[in-house]
């Protein structure tokens, strides 16, 4: 269908709209400016438990519930983070759902799409750009060479860009320092986009990013490089939402897509906002299982979002839940109730977490053919004797049909419940409190432990000011722990906090604990060895 | 107007285009292979003399020619290069003729435009990674890590990356090695996709593309690491050609950009190529100037485009012929008629060159508010005694009003010539004899030296059997010489050619004489810094 008409079905005008050809457009920022003063829709967040190599399938849930919601005659709009280039050429091919759940134009959301992350890393390396060309010519603020973070970055895979020296050959190339590429989805560039409510607030953001330090240890900024204002004009038109549609052409708003550890996993608060302006339903996801993605997404963007979810569906699979019992890939396809049993408790966490928040919660149960009659009737029992509402999805194999019964209960959970949300921490707890309500209280934690460093800087952002800010806890996203081999329900752990990242411009105060890689690497054998294009424009080895 | 009316002029339907907004569109590659047995137009080629601060207005002029031949009734497109955002952030701002011959959406276009520039990049960088992750992954083809010819690219003015180490920080990271990055618009890619016919053909340049050598010496291909497929799929969008207007409604086809040094200057083969099937006439310009640009034009595209220009139009300004007769750019606003006439060998060096070609040349004198009316005298005086057609135009102050005398004398030199177009060189020519025949014809010179090394090089590329590729000559564009400082028509000079590097996918030796710079760096106050986009959407700084 072409995306005018989806864009009919929302009352966006053609006037509201940039086409990128017949099946993508941007939203205008003006149209954006003019829903302002409109009543929120309910919003519905997809998460699920931790994941595991099992796959969960929660895109592919989100996917499916909105076009089921739709099927049973709710308006809705569904919006998701925009993939990267770097996992597309790198692990997996591309991505956005699967089966009878999928968005389109996969090809190009898969590619280059509206252009989005290209601008992103534009942006990011003329920032680079901008920094080393003021140490070289004169260096007026006195930036230190050795105390630059602001990095480069690439929309690819590639770990030979990890830690590079730049500057190299001679003076007349720079000055010779330490550098390194992220992956433009790790970059701030991308969480600042992704927070940011108009070109304004863009602009102001931007304007606090934290380049580097000065000789005196002293922080740098953007606007003392006095570059906001081309910084903006490069993302102006990834500022935009993105509109395509699922293949049951359900509006899709696919925007923005920051990583969720080292940032905050969620699309862009534009497309989250206006979604909810224009439909009755919102459904949306966040990165990786509930402890990082939910977590950040109640903490960092509903505060700025200003509305909560009134609904939170998690997603499990049996055969995840049996990984979290204990259960090894290569035996999932065996029945084996006891590690369903064993697994259920580290759902149930994830649930008592959504609970905390005083959010109504149901239960996914994504489908998969390796299911048993037996595991299945055990995990509906266990759901029932905790009173979880739950339903079984199918959607990957059945598309709006195989959602009805989830997307059933969650517009009935929704009527019948009044979600009270509390948030987790204050903005005036210290980062030490907020990071241990973190740890205790949603990973289940006995405490927290900081490095020296880790020590200093809190000390050292207090007195900047900086303390206000919330927590983006950057942890493996396969255990509720910051352990990645202890699945289920894991106790009396500690997490260790060795550094801090501040992210002025993002708004938000990362903790790194273990060590966070912001550029993948290929695999031996990238998808992109597969991929390829005929002359009659027909494409292979991307899916 | 919406671009889908200027596509009407051209007979370009709805379906032939892929709308990006209203006012920017790509063609699609199926109408192209359509229009291959249609009829060519007339081919009128732009170039200049060497260019000089004063500035010449080639691409103004082009404009203006466009315009101009539209509006005497002419079905007219034109065909010119796009823009790099890296002058655009660096020196200069934004470009795309001036005044009241200009091409829109200017703001657009010195953006991201149809993110042709970033999806090279992209597949430039996804090709560096592969090669890199190649070599961490057991290197099969024993690539020597030392030896490695392709670079790295972005799309920006960055000097800290003309030389960088990558792969440091341990094992994980990949091998330690030297590398460096290039402005894409200087890298191979933007090369292959220029002189690239249809998919097939692209991916057939990609193959060839030589990345490195292995341990033995022997060269290693993209064919070898079996990527591009990949590559082409990156590129698939980019290959289309993209349709924009003139302030006057022309249409105009923008389409690649590569370095008119280290490559070879021009617009796209395919946006030239489909302008000749759509219209009666195709205005296009080179790059630099004739010696460098047309020189180009004629010797590597036009052995593709298989079409010689009909007309050849020689952009001067009186303030530039003044500089080249000897006067210094602050004294440029003196009359001086005596530098007038000295400068005049340089051009008629060029119009030489035409003749040589076999090709009708008319001379464009761009009008300066400087110029006095003996100086504009004089020149008209010289060119008529050279039986030379010439035209006085003002389309940057009176649009295609300021154009018309020169497009009447473009048309009647295009009925009234029979051109012959004679190459330089056959194919069959050693590397050494096209190289004296370019610069012994072309610059005017006495010879050529070439240092061992450029030997050895020859040597080895007639035994791999690459020596029947066309020559690019890699040197500055301020004189026919290999000296920026040697400008007129300097006599009994020899070109040093340093070294060769060998581009097998865009299908040209390249000789480099002297430094050549394939990463500009920023001035010390950047245009970026007076950049801006206010809440209103509103745009400053950009131009």
């Amino acid at each position: 269908m072409e995306i005018q008409s989806i864009a009919d079905k929302i009352h966006l005008t053609k006037d509201d709209l940039e086409l990128y050809g017949n099946y993508k457009a941007k939203i205008h920022l003006d149209k954006i400016e003019h829903l302002k003063n409109e009543k929120n829709g309910h919003l519905i967040l997809v998460t699920s438990i931790n994941p595991t190599p099992a796959g969960e399938g929660k895109s592919t849930v989100s996917v499916g519930l909105a076009d089921a919601l739709t099927h049973i005659g709710k308006s809705t709009i569904l919006a998701l983070r925009e993939p990267s280039l770097g996992p597309t050429m790198g692990m997996k091919g591309g991505a956005a759902g699967g089966g009878y759940a999928q968005v389109v134009p996969m090809e190009d959301i898969n590619l280059h799409f509206t252009g989005d992350l290209h601008a992103l890393t534009t942006a990011n390396n003329a920032l680079a750009a901008f920094i080393d060309n003021h140490m070289y010519q004169g260096n007026e603020l006195q930036i230190d060479p050795d105390n630059v973070s602001w990095k480069r970055a690439l929309d690819l895979n590639d770990r030979a860009l990890r830690q590079v020296k730049v500057g190299l050959g001679g003076k007349t190339n720079g000055i010779p320092r330490e550098d390194g590429f992220d992956i433009t989805v790790a970059s701030e560039m991308m969480a600042v986009l992704c927070l940011s409510a108009s070109i304004e607030d863009l602009k102001a953001r931007l304007r606090q990013i934290v380049v580097a330090e000065n000789t005196k240890g002293e922080p740098v900024t953007v606007e003392d490089l006095k570059v906001e204002g081309a910084l903006a004009l490069l993302l102006k038109d990834a500022l935009q939402p993105n509109l395509v549609q699922t293949i049951e052409h359900t509006p899709v708003f696919v925007h923005g897509g920051p990583f969720a550890n080292i940032a905050h996993g969620c699309n862009s608060l534009l497309a989250t906002s206006t979604a909810l302006k224009l439909a009755d339903y919102t459904v949306t996801e966040a990165g990786f299982g509930a402890d990082l993605g939910a977590e950040k997404f109640l903490d960092i963007k509903v505060p700025h979002l200003k509305k909560a979810p009134d609904a939170v569906v998690i997603v499990v699979t049996i055969r995840a839940l049996k990984m979290h019992g204990g259960v090894a890939l290569k035996d999932l396809q065996k029945e084996n109730v006891e590690a369903v049993k064993r697994g259920f408790v580290h759902l149930e966490k994830h649930l008592q977490n959504m609970q905390r928040y005083g959010l109504p919660a149901i239960v996914a149960i994504n489908e998969f053919s390796s299911d048993t009659k037996n595991e299945e009737a055990l995990l509906s029992q266990l759901l029932k004797e905790k009173g979880v509402p739950a339903a079984r999805t199918s959607v990957w194999q059945n598309g709006s049909q195989g959602g009805i019964e989830l997307a059933e209960k969650v517009v009935d959970l929704i009527e019948t419940t009044e979600p009270s949300f509390m948030p987790l921490y204050p903005a005036s707890f210290t980062i030490e409190e907020k990071i241990n309500k973190i740890v205790k209280e949603i990973y289940g934690g006995a405490g927290v432990s900081f490095s020296k460093k880790a020590r200093q800087q809190m000390n050292q952002f207090a007195k900047r000011g900086w303390d206000h800010l919330p927590i983006c806890i950057a942890k493996t996203q396969y255990s509720l722990s910051d352990d990645p081999e202890k699945l289920g329900c894991p106790k009396d752990f500690t997490i260790s906090v060795r550094e801090f990242v501040p992210k002025l411009g993002a708004g938000f105060i990362v903790a790194l604990t273990g060590k966070v890689l912001t550029m993948p690497g290929l695999p031996k054998q990238p998808a992109a060895l597969k991929m390829d294009i005929l002359e009659t424009g027909e494409i292979t080895g991307l899916f």
